[in-house]
């Protein structure tokens, strides 16, 4: 019943992570991974010395196919979508992208990122927010795992949209791991500790990314102004979204009825905080109304809810397995 | 021509940030300095050893009003306005307040604090956001200093509002130093690092403080909702504020016209970071229009232009001092 | 074959830690879990909402002793003699004491802490540092699990007894958490970030213990000068000792045959880091030559191999289990 | 009277220290800015905005030697030598050296650094230890400003040489600036967070200067053991310093006899803090014995006492000026 994994692109943070999940994973076996170039895993990752040995190879997409029942590509967009399209190519192999080259329209795609490669896989590919697409990820050969600030809005705006007006205003803070280990001035030590900012505010590649799946949903056109800030953590995501309310409503109720049979949303008494779900793959949500003003908070964990255990999470239903397998529940934090 | 000033409620961060500035300063002299005990300054604060040698005597405010032209108050909300109206009646001695005491309207403050208990003088007190009210502040005798995030939302927001529809939606971050020296779980450092939380949000004190002045200067009544949060850093704030536009406008403009005669605004091409202006008593601001959609981000030193240097700004003006001398324009970050 | 286990004093930091690793038991189940006062373990730990559900009861030894095979004493030096005596009399239930009460000869605990008032059970106690006493710890009902920074300290220089002069000098870097859950300025968010010092040079009350234990090993009196310091971490511990060498040695090839056999002892071939071991119980040890002189260089967690994990050790080889059973292998860092 | 000043390497982060320093100096004037490229330094340094706009310059020596009394070089090893020679040569500007160029004995240069292409002024070039040295920094026109770690580490041990004997372990901490701004993987943010590591332990490069200054000084060879630490912090370094001694001493009296001309040198009774001399010119010291060990415990801010405000006071005394002249006594903290 043992299904083999393999993850492409392993080198990054979210390869890493994808590395503990599994190997905690009852009925997965990791088969495969590659990454740029040839090395051997506890290299990359010292501390998984006497934990984890395996070797790295350079990236084939037949290999793979070969090796593997399922791929996770935590591969940057437009090489993600090169992998994708040669490994469904063979038919034996079900792929989870973690890039945004398949969660976005053609035309949004091509409009905030560049040409797409791969139009016939995008065509079929499912969003792979669990909450809302189980039942389509379930016959998906392609995942296309949602973005880690998509992840916390969506799961905190949705089940509002039916009272809002169409102005989303929406704040987010994210820990630095958000922004990948390349090596940028922006993530130097000095440049990051005791400092936060804005960066990309109103264009951030997020927000069509959020504007096309909150209008999908509402079917109707949703206006988002989306501000991401970096601040100085490690890990850990928190949304505040402002909306004008067209009705009276009791937001904690309308959250605990939206969500009443999710096991990793909860809805929460008071303000959410990062430390609570670092290390886990919950979303936790509160909302508080103010006249006619509402404000909605959630926090993820942006490694796992907002990438590699919400990509287990989809692997565990397009494999047949239970959706909750090995997807973590204790945190990290004290 | 040197003035002396005193400080009351010396302890907490703003008192040595009082005491840094008025050092440098070159015709005012610490004459006072008290607390709720006896103590030596530097027992307070080593790193004064070597530096500034005082005794720190207990409160009392008919010595502070006969030693000192003009006394800081770094006390808690309604303790301040016990000494405030002591001080001032002895008429020799000018009063910068740098708690909540005098900033609302009576019905706004025992709405949100607590019974007034100094109307007479509450009456007079002039608002000391010095980019808005220096004329009047040159003739007060007591100055309600800004609170830190009304500082920094002010000074954003106030240039636009003759372009923007009456809601305003403001997400703010702040330091740990702002919820002071007192020992609170939410101010341990294991519950801080690695954690960011709303608090408050849409009921934080400040939001009648914002509300008031926005709707004053505005003449109507402009619908404000503001959730502040708290990251890992020691000192700094940074306003993110969202708001409908009524008309085009181009937002770096407005701002450079109407901040064009002063020396400590500084508009910005790109968003602002806490770490420009830590040390400093600038606000940096920058806007950015999407649509119908304007964002609008100011950063500032939380104990310095949302305390402390504001509060020298103010006694500069109020003792007839250039209102620059000794406001700090050199940071702390690198 | 499950055994049913309790932690007194479930409150703080290592009572969170040892909840989270016995949720992952196969074979260990939560029976009992009390602290000072009455609620629920969701209440003291919101991450463990929808996670575990518990009530936590006031401390009482006989229902411990009753609904337990194991009791977790989580408390501070003094009250937990008060709780092992009573729970040992009842000849049911074995005690893993996370405390300082049954660590040192009665000379040196009544020295350097209080009067010791279970001097009964000191005598048969075992000094749970496994990789020294796994033999004893097996028929023992008492263990007293090791200080952090002696688990650190001596781990690291117990392969060199041997080889060494009598001088070691112990410099030792830990996080906030080490310090408690309780309210002080040293823990307050401003007084540790940016900054670093020791405290308690050389009289540290771990010091005595590590004495104690080398000279123990070594047969000889062994002279520790040790000075732990506090950093703006909040979970990890860093040894830097250093000693003088009688003879000329590999140290490397020591401490890799010195433990061959142990799982969760990792010989480094570079500096040891703290982020390689947060999150898991190895103990990762470096050591390098410069002429006379020696430097060891060893990291643990000190929540996990320095209190909870290393408790777990115990209670698996006390209550007759695979000692590595649920032992943490993969650590939170990226 | 006003001097002028020069610094080439302006970019990093000793360069904007030496910046602020110069700005607050009543009698010096910053004429020349020089890196590697053209460009603004407001560009470089935002924070400078509307404090002090300047054209930096690519780095030529003949101009700098025309534009200024005294130039500092704030350039890597090497490279720093090549520009001091070509300075030196026109006779009319004096030199600040930043880097090692000039600090070790010839031989030591070479073994631990590389050819030194500059005997010739190596020869008559000043160690900047100002405590040690100030006499002979008079009449120089050539001053190598002392490492960071041998500065806290020096001015921490050489009071005791008389008194110890040979064998000197010294364990220390810096923050990430010391590693300067540079992109490594060691300095991105994540790497530093939450971690803590030594690093090139008894061989890194200031050992030698070390070694040589106490040798020097104790007119006998004195066997060091140094290991740095990183720690995440910004700026600040601390010194824990293990020594035998040779006789029973009071070390706080030998401290306060050794430093008691010295206005910048603070002997304390407790532990030292970095965060007590972070911003100023501080060197913090606490000695202790313990029996026949001795423990000495120094704290600088490294980019200031330990590079820049250190170059300021030693450009005061080869200007002829007040050494004291504008050396921080202010810090930053809270």
């Amino acid at each position: 019943m043992t299904k083999k994994v393999g993850i492409i692109g392993v080198s990054g943070y979210t390869g890493l992570e994808l590395i503990k999940l599994i190997l905690n994973h009852p009925y997965m076996e990791i088969s495969y991974l590659a990454a740029s170039k040839e090395s051997k895993i506890c290299e990359i990752f010292p501390s998984l010395k006497g934990v984890f040995e395996f070797d790295v190879s350079i990236a084939d997409a037949k290999i793979a196919s070969q090796k593997c029942d399922l791929v996770f590509l935590a591969l940057p967009h437009k090489t993600a979508m090169s992998f994708a399209k040669e490994i469904l190519k063979f038919n034996t192999t079900k792929v989870v992208d973690l890039s945004a080259d398949y969660r976005l329209s053609l035309e949004n795609y091509e409009k905030f990122y560049c040409l797409h490669e791969d139009k016939e896989n995008l065509k079929n590919a499912v969003y792979g927010l669990v909450e809302l697409n189980r039942q389509k990820i379930k016959s998906a050969n392609l995942v296309a795992n949602p973005g880690c600030y998509p992840t916390a809005s969506l799961l905190a705006i949705i089940p509002f949209l039916e009272y809002i007006n169409d102005d989303v205003f929406i704040s987010a803070l994210s820990g630095v791991s958000g922004a990948g280990k390349g090596l940028k001035e922006s993530s130097h030590f000095v440049s990051v500790n005791e400092n936060a900012n804005s960066y990309s505010p109103l264009t951030h590649r997020h927000t069509p990314e959020i504007t096309q799946m909150l209008s999908l949903v509402a079917k109707r056109a949703i206006n988002v102004s989306f501000v991401p800030h970096l601040i100085p953590l490690t890990r850990g995501m928190l949304v505040s979204a402002f909306v004008s309310l067209k009705t009276k409503i009791d937001p904690l109720e309308v959250l605990n009825n939206f969500y009443k049979d999710e096991k990793f949303i909860r809805v929460r008494q008071t303000p959410v905080s990062i430390k609570d779900v670092v290390g886990t793959n919950f979303c936790d949500i509160y909302a508080k109304q103010n006249g006619s003003h509402l404000y909605i908070n959630s926090a993820i964990d942006n490694l796992l809810k907002g990438a590699s255990s919400q990509a287990l999470a989809n692997a565990n239903i397009m494999l047949g397995f239970d959706e909750l397998l090995a997807l973590p529940t204790v945190g990290n934090s004290v």
